[in-house]
């Protein structure tokens, strides 16, 4: 056995560097902690969209076009629905109505998140381990101009557009990381934080007890990969945040929220230009393309992450 | 307002009866009370077999060629479930599935199986009064030489092969007639006996409490017609099962069960000379052609229904 690797992530970009990791670690070295404050209930079925996608993506079987959801899906159920007078702005996918029917089945049937995510991946064909950050429920709500919305009405529903005054991560008090996350945060060698989204995707991990003092003394190399390239976000509202929270959107600012818990941040050349000020902030500031758009770009970010420890 | 007709209805013949009378009469006069004691849950969603194939067949969106289910149907998440380890035997189409998502949502909102029929039937466009016989659950058990099965493993999963030994009707002692069924019950001038299974389609019906009493009582005249054509039913076990239960398959055998419940039973032309045995039952015996086939057909059969009162 290598190094052992944790990589926590979120959604799309997440799920793209988990991806590259998964083509170049043996699997049985790579652990992915996947965030579920966005999971939500629609139509009696619990969704978990950030652990689908990472699961969906590693599996080969992802629509490579949006970056979630299944290939070559149809929407014959939703079109329905809507005749039917249900709820359709969260659009569920004939294939993909599959999982979240044998997920709330199982869960129903009394067993964890880990463990139908475990028997979800079994079937898909996932040789490493993909768990939740918690079998408990925590639910990321945005406080907005219009109000606190549940994070996919503020996503999806309202397309991020109202304005974010703080996000806080309901149930978290009562939630525990999971048993591989626990187990892995105790005997991975590399812990990585994909590039995914710090308040919404990263942060909602971070709220779990325990998770912040467990990665503060963690034993290994800690390494982050920045979600913001150019003052960007590749996708999804990561810099609108950062704005709209009084922070410029910048590698640094993402940087400054992991010190204490990370040890090397890469950050893509176009940001060159911040290594000072992140070296400055005791990280090892490593210099590469991290814009992954090829399968090749993914586990050439890959290696770059594993070869910065 | 003409002649107020409720009609008791189960599968694939009592809704093509339900039809016939639809296109017969007033809208505003007809209502159609169907076995609910072939529900099940299915992956945690509540299936109502009988009520969707009458609504779909009475709204017009039935699948013609197989009689139940939606026309234009696929069955992607199903063949996915499949994948994820599933149970697939009971297929749920995709189309069909909202109805399913929908009833189980509205359900779990706290509103009856009555009010979500409502709901169901006023979005397809159903124009008569669609109600289940009761709001709360009846399970019809089928008794059997491989022991006691639920209807649809007896129906479906295990295609009536099992011999059948007698069927119970669990939760019926708690179930109480439907408020649209009470109410017809007590307004309607004739009540309908559709061509259904005597045992599963309206035995269920007639293990209600109080309605093997009403329909004694009832005010104005009730009408059966045969499932049973020569010998044989046009689908379904009916056939299968008076054998099994010791019993010749012959409209008399139907009409036999019908006793102090009916007034008029209409037979097949080639049963017509059964119609002595039937009048000495103390029922006025009509020959009538009752297969349905066409569309045609379906309205005949409801003149013959309505004209022979």
């Amino acid at each position: 056995m290598g190094r052992r690797v944790l990589a926590i992530a979120g959604g799309v970009g997440g799920a793209k560097l988990a991806l590259g990791l998964y083509r170049t670690l043996p699997s049985a070295d790579l652990t992915v902690i996947v965030n579920t404050g966005d999971d939500d209930v629609f139509h009696g079925l619990h969704v978990s969209p950030d652990l689908d996608t990472v699961m969906y993506t590693v599996a080969g079987v992802s629509n490579r076009e949006q970056g979630w959801g299944l290939e070559g899906e149809t929407f014959r159920t939703m079109e329905r629905l809507g005749v039917l007078g249900g709820e359709t702005w969260f659009r569920l996918g004939d294939r993909d109505l599959a999982t979240h029917l044998r997920r709330t089945e199982l869960l129903a049937s009394g067993l964890t998140l880990s463990q139908v995510t475990l028997e979800l991946c079994s079937r898909l064909g996932v040789a490493c381990t993909v768990a939740p950050m918690a079998d408990e429920p925590v639910r990321t709500m945005v406080e907005t101009d219009e109000g606190e919305l549940a994070f996919q009405r503020y996503f999806v529903e309202r397309r991020c557009e109202p304005r974010v005054k703080g996000v806080r991560f309901q149930g978290a008090e009562c939630a525990r990381p999971s048993p591989a996350f626990r187990e892995s945060l105790d005997a991975a060698d590399v812990l990585v934080f994909c590039p995914s989204n710090p308040f919404v995707s990263i942060g909602p991990v971070l709220a779990v007890p325990g998770v912040r003092d467990a990665i503060a003394g963690f034993r290994g190399t800690r390494v982050a990969v920045s979600p913001i390239i150019g003052g960007q976000a590749v996708r999804g509202p990561a810099a609108k945040m950062f704005a709209e929270l009084g922070e410029e959107a910048s590698c640094t600012a993402v940087a400054l929220r992991y010190r204490g818990l990370c040890d090397v941040f890469v950050l893509d050349e176009t940001d060159a230009s911040s290594a000072d000020a992140i070296e400055k902030l005791g990280m090892t500031a490593v210099v590469a393309p991290t814009l992954m758009v090829s399968e090749e770009d993914k586990a050439r970010l890959a290696r770059v992450v594993v070869a910065a420890v």
